[in-house]
């Protein structure tokens, strides 16, 4: 796929599509207060992982309504102190994984606490646990963008985003975590998800987004030509009276819109041949972001990104935002 | 796509690869009684469909646990007395679509009975009204042959057959139905479900089961190379562990193995390129049929079978089995 | 595939690339004099399409140079006097189908009359009746758009158009016809066949145009990614030396400037994602149309357009057209 | 495209499927004798291709019921005295060309008669002049395969094997062509023409058929999975009930049936990854050829077959078979 | 992709295509020793990888003809004494990675080595730095599997399993390397090193091979759909002559010919819709292999095979075979 | 494909995105005096192609670094005298082909140079006999375009370029050559190496390149879809810090810089349908050529280009710029 989207000038000056929704502070301070209402501290079971660098646990937190959300906590072997902790959310129709995959932060000393995406957990091989109770447990393509368009009480990244949000409640309270350097990342859904997060949770420490889905969704479905979008276009197509109100439902939830709140330093990255994530919608998140950013372009990548590269641009960058893993007051 | 299954001989020969489940009989008897239970009579509302040759109503019926699903009631303008009716299961993903998309039965002077998909509703145009409400409303792709697969009881086609089932329950108690010539009838899923039904309710007059879906279906997944069986293969390379608790779920639904139960005189038809409902599969479910069953062959289709060819056999068939759309004790 | 066309405000501009041939007016009309001069009075016989509501006839009309077009003429049974007629033409490769294929139009108190394609009639199951007994000169896979691409004289739209011409004059001498309430329509190649005999045709009381093929052909040639404009193009890579007689050709059936001598109303429709019939082609015949017209935009629809909505807001649309389906002088 | 059809030992075995049909021989004396009747000497008109090395002249020979048929007569340049002819049908949608496109054969001494395809001649860039006077039913796409399946008198491949038959009378005719010495020729359909009229022409001396089209074409229609068997399957697809008149009529046209009447000594070649012309379908030719045969496997390629390594092959083969291009008696 | 190769019968009974060459063993003894004698020590230089879990160094062993390839040799941080090792050689056309690129049997606490495969290392990411400082004949497209196909000597793969084989000897005098307990492993082309290996080194602890490539070539070169099989196939398409001594050639690095001379013991694993290393291919090494062996089955994946969940077998099953990753004599 | 680069108006202006590299004059001025100072005599084996029209000689000619490169030379036979000559460069993974793959140029009376491309020669079946004696460093998938990215004097290109420039000095030097006659040609990589060599060798005659690829390559690879520019993409893609060294290494290859400094009359054909040389690239490199040009443009083709057409444009433009293929001094 070749680079398709706007000129390199356009993407600097472009701000997306998207108008805050009236009313959005107090929809998600209700969200939030009363799914916060019901929530319990966070379950942690040691599990065996047959990693001896690396403790795991299972931990379940209390999400949207008080519902039980999986994931996996872990940390250096043998090391005491409160630990930075980096959050990671899941890319699209995927899960938490097995206990032994392991992400690189928590072998450059961190901690972290890696989310289930509710209903998701099934695809390339990133398996789940949680199952979304306003439906079903892990279901493969399981068009999670279309469900409750109709509503933003009732959509998909209500839920979605919520346990998010619940999830730094959680991560904050896990024993031997810094809770002044809490991080949350994520790649494609994961890095949407952590820029809405980054708009509806004080305190973080930093942003780490990679080739975000979920930023300025109208034209995302108008011109991404593979991946999730493809389903809003599906959905409209047949329900061809509904769009004004879907997105006006998912204006709730784009995380260029959200991310307008943020004020801690996010570094994201973008690809210039992104056929799933199209690169203007990237821009649009960067260029409202409410806190500083760096944004790392991939001139002749599709939406695998930067990968690898990014990874380590991530360990360096980490280290000069939070001082190294070393452990804190613990 | 050319012929890649079973020779013709060994077509005629299959009887497919699942064996009845312990137990089927009395889980079906308890999830019929129990939503049963909980049914109330068919609300029945007059719509206008700018159809002067046709009167629809918009019907709600009680399927799983007492849960409203959607249907339209279609009868010839101006025609007292009871009807034959036919019940038309959908395509998957499909609805039951806007009011004046009326089948060729209608037309024929059958009263027929357009029942929702529940949580489908978004495919090729043919919305539908029905939640699932163990999730979602309509969603596109939405991976309905994954939801629940780790327990019978919990797996979507015990609602959305609980739901086809009950729907006769509804045709039967329509004003102008004659009871005793009640046809169910389906393409593809539609089919699928139109042939478990024959097994799961007495008292039906016949069924028209097209390139039926749902039929043997360890062999459906095994070898389809489109459609929804796929979406099974997809949860199972990554739920690498769950195969045999999703095959021992789905036997439950298997329309191969609920046919054998069935009485009722069948008309079925099958593709010999068939990609999506593997021809093998469609010859396993009418070689176990329980009743009488004509098939007919079409080599040189895809999954749209005869299509209007086979519409016309419909109207032969039914004629020579109803003894013509003629009013009965009404 | 994304919106890929012209932006909305370059579309509510463009008025297409192509210029009225020399001699139009007069190569229309030696054509049509010819040929009317060769008609016959349609034959019209009842045919059994064991569909009580609707009688059918197999119609034969006279087309160009009086050589037999085959059409269904459709009525609701038992309905006298002299209704509105609703004139189809068929998309590309399709025929005028089996009797049992009712138009919602017939179900919505019209008369109907579906006209087949000449040589087409095997696309998409909708079969056909009528021979083009007339040859061609080198085509590419023998697409209908290269037959005769180097001569107007010789091009098979020139016979399919006069076919459609002359349908309209056997449609208002049929039986049961009010001669002042005849629309054509047609979706695809059948939207731009009933847009060009706008232009040929006194006396039309409307005109529904779905999706139209056949406007703004240059541009369709040089930007349509699927579909039969891409028979031109194939043919024109191996025909280097062709394009510019081709063009030539082609100008004389092109419904954006056949369509600009039209004056009865049009209701058309367009989809922003259409591959097929770009966006801007369907723009370029609505913007210079002849008469009052009114334009649906489908933003997330591909070629298949607006379907079962636009057949619901045709439904509606022709009621206050016509005054509704009830039968006049007759 | 992996090697998908029979095993080398059922290959070896494979006669086919199809039965000559009844009256075969009849059929296409009086076909021949017909076209014989009205034809009419070549005509042979010089043309500069501006290669100094060989002579082309643009001839127009009388193919079925007398029509033209254009072919290039191409000689050594500066050659006296009657060469022996090679004779080259042309592949499917593919014409006789520019003047310059000499084959190797050519070059290789002998004189060679490249001849068009009626209504053909678009494909590849391989452009030809002869039009097919003639009309046609209903058919898919237009396709070459589908014109006149309904009847083998309207067949197109009557016409276009009659011309293939008559070309030869006609190079025969040609000055400076030693009559005893010629050789019919062709890849694809070519080489399936030229199987064809193997047994319809008496008196050649040798057959070139590489990958041919034409043979056993049911199944061929059954297997294929590219190419112009498709078109096949298309049509039957739309019209279910017209398979087996289709391939009543395709019989008469058969290569694996009309070269079971030949005696020339034949250079066959088949793919065995062949995807348009199955190599079961060119075993069942060669297994039922009429005269002594040659075959040339080429395990890994698809329908490109042995291109320039069987062009050599030939070179040598034909050396052998016509004691070199020396000038005989002229 | 269905299930498309030998029934599981057939799979258990297949003991592949190829005989072993003559001469093989002196081949490799000769194309080692010669290799060997130009060996020098391993160069190991610690690099930071930002990661305080994991030591990791760059290391630069001795090749074929005592050419350099880097590797990356990674320990548990801070871990003394001679630790079990495993080696691990890449995927077709991927490198070593990144320094932070770290498998997951070095979490679990074992010494791993990554090896470069010279030449390639641009394949999805996975980055390398070794270059193959040896021309070669025509090839197509470039693909590894066709570099010297004309002669063993010459073959790509000479060089690629000297590497192999002599990273074990690397691996085996690394500082803190336990070489009793010294495992190889691998996916796809590492898979097919791993076994090729087995055969070539003495003195292995173990072998993990998973969907390995290189096994039984010539029906993988006939049978696979996709991956770099194909580049054999494409290659033999256009010289249509080599076919013979290609695969005498590749005779020479068979895995399922070189794995007969094994004792090691084997974890291997095979995916049933795999169509890049085709099921059959992958059982012909298994039933040949010369040690003990163990089989994973993935019947619903394509190539991708078990992935995390054959990782996490993997950790059970080194553990058995090694006692744990417990430090030995150092 | 449709039309996707840009319109005519800006296609007329464009000249490319790339930078004349400093030393580039040094660069090539180096190069090719170094290989030159190891050449030697060219040698010249006749061979039986079985063709009485045409002489055929194998020819060994000195190329980079002294290495053998092998072409055709062919003339017309029994031609005495000094011929113009056409020496032709292979389109990308293609070889100089069998001795009996004659060019129209031959047949039109010049002698003729095929020139073997090294390491390439097994695409399309034109195969080919000249190695490359070079390693390289890890590529992406082993294409040509990626060798030695890190360094043009490394580059796979560079030996390629000097190898064509030499065989223009080999040609020069070859029995029965008109040397002040001398024209360089080719398609796609053909065309891109003779404009390339164009700008590198003096006193050419002239310059035929069609659709030719290697000319304004950053571009090439920003927007292709098909073809070998994909390669620089995928490669980038994995090695995400090396565009800059890549792209600075390709400047001293690319066609539309080198060709600056040509002076002899070139013939150029591009393809505004081209998906594999972008129009915009081939627009570059004419609109900055340095000699006198003509751009022959194809509209409604793909990197087919003008094909056949297009030989006959040389043909013609040939014979005026070298007043026909007359013998001169010889």
């Amino acid at each position: 796929m070749p680079q398709y989207d706007l000129s390199a000038a356009e993407l600097a000056a472009y701000r997306g599509s998207v108008t805050e929704p009236t009313g959005l502070a107090a929809f998600w301070e209700e969200t939030l207060q009363a799914s916060r209402a019901r929530a319990r501290a966070p379950r942690v079971e040691p599990v065996d992982a047959r990693l001896p660098l690396v403790e795991v646990s299972d931990v379940t937190l209390s999400g949207y309504d008080g519902e039980p959300v999986r994931a996996w906590y872990r940390r250096p072997a043998g090391v005491g102190g409160d630990l930075p902790l980096v959050i990671r959310y899941q890319g699209y129709t995927g899960g938490r994984g097995l206990p032994h995959q392991v992400p690189h932060w928590t072998l450059a000393g961190y901690a972290t606490l890696d989310v289930d995406s509710r209903g998701q957990g099934s695809g390339g091989g990133w398996v789940g646990d949680t199952p979304d109770p306003h439906g079903h447990g892990p279901s493969y393509l399981g068009g999670f963008m279309t469900r409750g368009l109709e509503d933003p009480a009732r959509h998909y990244y209500r839920r979605l985003l919520t346990d998010a949000v619940l999830a730094v409640d959680a991560g904050v309270a896990l024993p031997g975590v810094d809770r002044d350097r809490v991080v949350v990342a994520g790649v494609s859904q994961g890095g949407g998800i952590a820029l809405a997060v980054s708009g509806l949770h004080d305190g973080l420490a930093g942003v780490l987004a990679d080739v975000p889905f979920l930023c300025d969704m109208p034209r995302g479905v108008a011109i991404a030509s593979a991946g999730p979008y493809l389903e809003v276009a599906a959905f409209l197509a047949s329900h061809r009276d509904a769009a004004d109100r879907a997105f006006a439902t998912l204006a709730h939830f784009d995380a260029a819109v959200l991310g307008r709140r943020a004020t801690a330093p996010a570094l994201m990255s973008v690809a210039l041949m992104d056929t799933v994530c199209p690169p203007s919608t990237v821009h649009a998140a960067r260029n409202t972001y409410g806190g500083p950013s760096e944004l790392v372009v991939y001139p002749w990548n599709d939406h695998e990104g930067g990968q690898f590269h990014q990874e380590a641009a991530q360990l360096e960058w980490l280290a000069k935002l939070l001082g190294g893993p070393t452990p804190g007051r613990g």
